[in-house]
């Protein structure tokens, strides 16, 4: 269970690392919406590995294949099923996770929860599952751009100990899709590369935080107690499994100060509570910051336990990230839509007679 | 909409602040377990206004009115309603916020997505809606604690810059029973204390961090992708409006270590992860930390917008707490076993020959 | 469980036969409608006991209260909780039935689903729960009618073998408020109440069938696969306890048809799918037909298990319905006006801009 | 939206009659399950086309492609993912109706509703779409018998006016699996088939009813109000597009009975109820029946509509089935298992502790 998200626009997830294909299924996408396949390919591109020396080595094209819900390059109204192929299996590489439990992963509880556990490449628990949210993601981004003009952007504001000061002050993000860390700092993307690579070289990891930015929201989007926007949104965070925390508009920093200070009055150009106030959108940029830990999989010895209940000394092989922020900003950007445009549904004037689209 | 949560435990809140009761539907409870009214009694207790010099000088006496679901003491298997009366309700006290929307407050986003805003104290978006929360909260607390052995306790571990330098590291959280700010460090109790009392007397507010510890959770409980038991706790905390932020483990300060040193080894008394990895519970305490904003109805003159869109100064009056933290805790647990009760039932093994509880 | 329906239309049901009230929350409604209570008041006396001779002797007034949701006479858009007072309650009547267990009725099922059992008056399955059902639907009716000129009528038909031949090609059915079995025939109606009072005499009951329909429907309403404008209306009517049976424009009588005799052709002035096709509807009026069971509680000796499992002889006292049918009538009318306001929602046009009420 | 139909078992529809697949994804299934594969494929085979004279020319293998979900042969708690190949497209067929809407069809809704629909083979209207669903009732029903030795058998017991006077008298229905009809009376078959057959030479079409029968359902299964038992199983029922009616047990005919007559009483070898009192089964054989109309598509010159709202005369071409009846056995079968298995995971002892399948 738990592989659906959302009320009006629903997204069900399918698939392991090692199947024959990863999946989603879109359901509640409005009909006769003429896709733009190309952006599709591109946001697809920004996920899969092997872009840079910050990713994995595992090479995927990551095509979709357009299953159902598409005739004459348009939406019918009926689910959308995209696959993606699993081409660069390589399922010896995992052969040694069989009976090991690797320290911060998921394989333990999975043995435990299911038993019959599909060990090869993190099985169900691999980000490659990731790969078809990116694709429906790419669909709800087109759909808010072209009838609400919403953009979201997500980057990377810190990597480590590495970071921009204040990047909601920052109003132009532009920057960030000049270099292979997607932070708009120019001079600390840098810096940024230069600490993975090091860690790279040390078979260690690094995590970090992701910035995200919406604008263009309609105010009034959200529901006022259990699904406010903030509410579904960090739902939607929390299903990536790297995250270990989010907070909106000054979040944490904000419990620092008196109630005088960070009130956002009509006239001070402040957004602390990051557009979003008891869960509806006021109109601001909606703000966020979600902390990505540092990747489980390290290429250093470890304590691990195995099947039998054993601690052993291990180092996993396998091809992984040091780094997956560059690589989760698509993801973070792909949910995100997927949220906004499902409250929008929810949120529609409501005695509006129906017409066509 | 947005007044359910759960699947199958759910919980549907009702109810406005100046409303003649406030209340709940708890759904899905089983049959036949004998309530006890004292326990559920002392959970409202402990939210109500009214305790100490910390909180709102609104007084209401809390307590519930068992509407349906229970028969001679014990529940049905019914839908459980339960009412709370809103006894010291004094709407003068908010005519002026007809016209007026309060800094950082729903005022604003309420009369722009319902137009027929009911403004008498902030009316469904009060804190006021939680007692009845806290109300189920105590039922799941109850049938935890009997069939699980589960233990849910949350405390104050900052207010302001005050705070305790890792909470999760003190084992024994007993303390924080002794004081009226419930931080488990009786020393900084009184320096927090110090903290609100010069705070209220200035009119202003402060914020915090409440930290959550979840004992005895059975592992492999949470959904592996989009229902993980992390994803499904945050919801829940940020159905509560003063939250800004929520971190699981060693959350944002995680990010700041190398992979080696953060992963959780099985010989390391570590639990970096809080006890859930890739959305299920792995048999460590839950652990996870949530920040509140201090409260954004100060007695200090604010600029503020009205109907007209004018901007005026205006200093609001009413009963506000100036800091909720305390208050919050009651609510920050049951939402949490409302959560847990909820992803047990459904994890239950699923071949089981069904019995009669 | 399954005390809630609908998907942005949701009612959750609460309350037992013998409790302080029954009631409901209805959630999704939109705000700042002005709700017309008398009609309210009006759809609850159609359904009230003790109305003609036809009915349970029960007295009720079945004032419904409004706890939440409504501000000035408008509703706010928070969730509408409505509960409704048990006065005539009379324990004492079903003291008998707590050891034992009436043919075909709840009692014996709920006891071994739940063990406590509210055994006072049916408990939880009562036919007492349905009044704030009605209430609730009342509602939804005056939104359809106001926005959509949707209206929706039921009338009873078939009292046992008496009944109309075609009903549903009558276009007029006003007659039927005109008698107290609410038949639009208004020389077959003296003669189903003849039949109803000679049951009645001698302590027994009769069933029928009741037949629906709705006009002003629009094209599109719906979904195609699982939410069927057909399975949801089915879903609704088997709600009600009294339900075996329920078919959709020629229904069973289709059945006997060839293809060709039975297809609605464009020019043909014919209604065999009763509005819906494949699920959605296609601006025909919709028309169902629903098989109500003779009451289970007669007033004739009958065999009976007890809690022993012994089988004994026993004659139930009570007040009961001799006949249901014309009480039924608001009940279905309300479940259908839930239903189709339910679905208009979920088919809004989904790139409108969302614009105030 | 509605293409997803449970709560703890839920099945996601996706495809279209033409598309490259038709699929499903089934979530919720427990893990640890070995797979019958062959199983699934013999009901597959049961429901697929060509089989007899008496169904559609199409030819279709009908062979399930697993995506997901499954390692080793036993299932993984993960999603199960189906394709099932579109390969006897035949897209020419239908040309003829891009611009035509067929009597009694769901083309002209469509367009209505969605504008770019695929007309090909009806799109997502097709039958075709109920491959998968079989082969997720499969899985339902290998679960079902083996932990709860539940049974599911549909016959047909009538077709037209050719039928069996009361086919729940009958214990015994295995003679339905002799004949091409499926119907437990060998000589009536034959008359069945006969009458099929002179329908198909004049290129007419005949429904007729399904009865249904399940056996050791356990006692206590399903929701009391809104999620009663008979009323998911109607919904089921409902989702398959040729269905018009249903009724438990005695049904309409039970509404021409006195209560004295009609109630189940204890030592009465009855079963009016069809094995469900006030929406909960009672231990009883559960019993429907379902009313499927004649098959809308004949193959007779008939009035029809076209895009331009002129109404001409025109005879459709294709493979169409003369009765559809034997080939829904399956579909209703899968259904039935799957809304049967869904309400026992839902009503799983609550305070049962996890323990592993």
């Amino acid at each position: 269970m738990g592989n659906s998200l959302g009320k009006n626009l629903i997204i069900t997830s399918f698939g392991e690392s090692h199947g024959t294909h990863v999946g989603i299924v879109l359901d509640g996408f409005p009909s006769n919406f003429a896709i733009d396949f190309t952006q599709i390919q591109h946001e697809l591109d920004r996920r899969k590995p092997g872009q840079s020396n910050l990713s994995s080595e595992r090479k995927e094209d990551d095509i979709p294949i357009f299953v159902s819900g598409i005739f004459e390059g348009k939406t019918t109204g009926a689910p959308i099923c995209i696959l993606i192929e699993n081409k660069n299996q390589n399922s010896q590489d995992y052969s040694e996770l069989k009976n090991l439990y690797r320290p911060s992963h998921a394989d333990k509880v999975y043995d435990q929860k299911y038993i019959n556990r599909d060990y090869r490449g993190g099985g169900r628990s691999s980000a490659r599952i990731t790969a078809p949210w990116v694709a429906a993601g790419a669909l709800a981004k087109q759909f808010l751009l072209k009838y609400y003009q919403i953009n979201i952007q997500s980057v990377v504001n810190r990597v480590k100990h590495i970071g921009i000061e204040d990047v909601f002050m920052l109003s132009d993000w532009s920057n960030a899709q000049t270099n292979t860390i997607k932070c708009p700092d120019s001079m600390l993307a840098l810096k940024m590369i230069e600490l993975i690579d090091s860690a790279k070289i040390a078979g260690d990891t690094v995590g970090g935080t992701i910035a995200t930015r919406i604008s263009n929201c309609p105010i009034g989007i959200g529901e006022p107690v259990f699904d406010k926007l903030n509410a579904d949104l960090s739902k939607a965070m929390f299903s990536i499994n790297a995250t270990k925390g989010i907070e909106f508009g000054d979040g944490f920093g904000g419990t620092y100060k008196y109630g005088s200070e960070r009130n956002d009055a009509p006239d001070k150009n402040t957004n602390n509570e990051g557009g979003i106030i008891a869960g509806i959108s006021n109109g601001n940029n909606i703000e966020f910051t979600t902390a990505f830990k540092p990747v489980s999989s390290i290429k250093i010895t470890q304590r691990m336990e195995n099947q039998s209940n054993e601690i052993i000394n291990h180092q996993i092989q396998g091809r992984h990230d040091p780094c997956v922020l560059p690589r989760a900003i698509p993801i973070v950007e792909s949910l995100s839509a997927i949220v906004i445009l499902d409250h929008i549904f929810s949120n529609l004037k409501k005695h509006t007679k129906m017409t066509k689209i």
